[in-house]
C-alpha cells in the first residue's frame, strides 16, 4: 500500500491557506475537478446517509448574484469554481430507505438482511426530538474537511467561507423546496499573485494548548 | 509545487473505510501520530479561532471505561490511539482577545492593527442568540475530515464514531469544568486481517443524485 512521508503530507496541510484573492483567468483542469468533487463524495458520515446535496456554481449571472449577499467577497466570483455545500433540513424514514435500497443493489444483497442496520438507522432518525438539521450539517464539515485536504493535496487553492446569507442562497438556488439548507462554502482555484494573506504565518496555538493526553 | 496524481488520491480516499475490527497489538509509530495531530490542529476553523481541543486517549483503564458508555464497541479499547474530538461549549470576548494575541505574536503585529478583525470576530461572538456550541461543533467536523484523510494519506486505518454518551465522556474526562463538549470521536489504527468491513464495497450514492450544477 503507497503511502505519503509524513512530513510531506504536513508541508502540503501547511501551505494550504483560506485564499482571499483568485486568479480569475485560471480554471481549474476537468480531471482535477472531477477529483475534488469525489473527495467530497467519498468523505464518510453517519451511517453512511450522505446527508448532502453539493451544489457546483460556475454560471457567472448566478455567482454575481451570491455575491451580492456574500458581504460582496469577491472569492465568489472570482474563484474558478463555487460549491456550495448544502444539508438535507430533514430526514425521514424514506431517505433510510432509499440508502437501503442502494446498499443492496451496490453490495448484491438482500434487504431483508440490512433489516437490523434500517432499525438502527430508524431508530436514530425517527426518535423524538432529533435535531436532523445539525447532525446534517456536521456531516457537511466533513465532506467539506475532505475536499479542502484532497485541494491542497491537489496543489488546489481554496478559500472556506460561512460569511453569506444562507436564506438569500437557499432562494436564490431553490434549494429549501429540494429540501436543503446551504451550511457552507468552498471557492476553489488558484491564488492570485498579489493576494497578501497567502505570505502570511499561519497562526495556531501550541499544540498543548489544543491537545491533551489522558 | 509537489502534488499528487487525481487518480492516487482517489485510490487513497476509496481505499479508506470505518474499521470495525482494530489489530490491538498494532500501534501506529510516533511519528505518524504526531503528524495526524498535525493534521487536526492544521485544519481552518471559522476566523481561525479553532474551538476546540483533542483528546487523545491512551490509557487503557480510561478507554475501558469510555467503551463501557459507547456500546461496548471495540474500536473504543481496541484502536492504537482514540481522539475525543471537543468543541468549546460557548465563546466569549476573552475566547477573541487571546487569539487575536496569538495572531499578533506569530506575526509580529500590534494588536491596533488587528482591531478591525476583532470587532468583526466580536460582531459574530457577541451576537443575541448565537449558537456557538452548535457552531463551534461543526468546525470540529472539519479538524475530523482533516484527520481521516490525513490517516487514509498515511495508510492509517481510522473510525469516526458518534455512538457514545457524549455527557458522560464529559463527565469521565472532565471536559465539562474545561468548558469542553465531546463531539465526534476518532479511533486510530490498524485493521484486524479479519474486519469483515474491509472487504465490503463502498456505498455512495450517484455523483448525479449528490452534485447538482448551476
Amino acid at each position: 500500500m503507497e503511502t505519503i512521508a509524513p512530513a510531506r503530507l504536513i508541508e502540503t496541510l501547511s501551505r494550504r491557506y483560506a485564499t482571499k484573492q483568485f486568479d480569475a483567468a485560471r480554471k481549474i483542469p476537468g480531471d482535477v475537478w472531477s477529483t475534488l468533487e469525489q473527495a467530497a463524495i467519498l468523505a464518510p458520515s453517519s451511517y453512511g446517509l450522505q446527508p448532502w446535496t453539493f451544489v457546483v456554481v460556475t454560471d457567472s449571472a448566478v455567482r454575481e448574484k451570491l455575491r451580492a449577499v456574500s458581504w460582496n467577497q469577491p472569492q465568489i466570483t472570482d474563484a474558478s469554481h463555487l460549491v456550495v455545500f448544502c444539508a438535507k433540513s430533514n430526514l425521514v424514514r424514506a431517505d433510510v430507505d432509499r440508502y437501503i435500497d442502494r446498499i443492496a443493489r451496490v453490495r448484491g444483497v438482500s434487504r431483508d438482511a440490512l433489516a437490523g442496520f434500517r432499525d438502527m438507522m430508524l431508530g436514530t432518525v425517527e426518535a423524538p426530538g432529533a435535531d436532523h438539521l445539525h447532525w446534517n450539517q456536521r456531516q457537511v464539515y466533513i465532506a467539506l474537511g475532505f475536499f479542502l485536504s484532497a485541494a491542497a493535496m491537489l496543489g488546489v487553492d481554496a478559500c472556506p467561507m460561512e460569511g453569506f446569507d444562507a436564506a438569500r442562497y437557499n432562494e436564490i438556488l431553490g434549494l429549501s423546496s429540494q429540501g436543503l439548507s446551504a451550511t457552507v462554502l468552498a471557492a476553489a482555484g488558484y491564488r492570485s499573485a498579489g493576494d497578501p494573506s497567502a505570505s502570511m504565518k499561519k497562526v495556531r496555538f501550541d499544540a498543548s494548548d489544543v491537545i491533551k493526553r489522558v
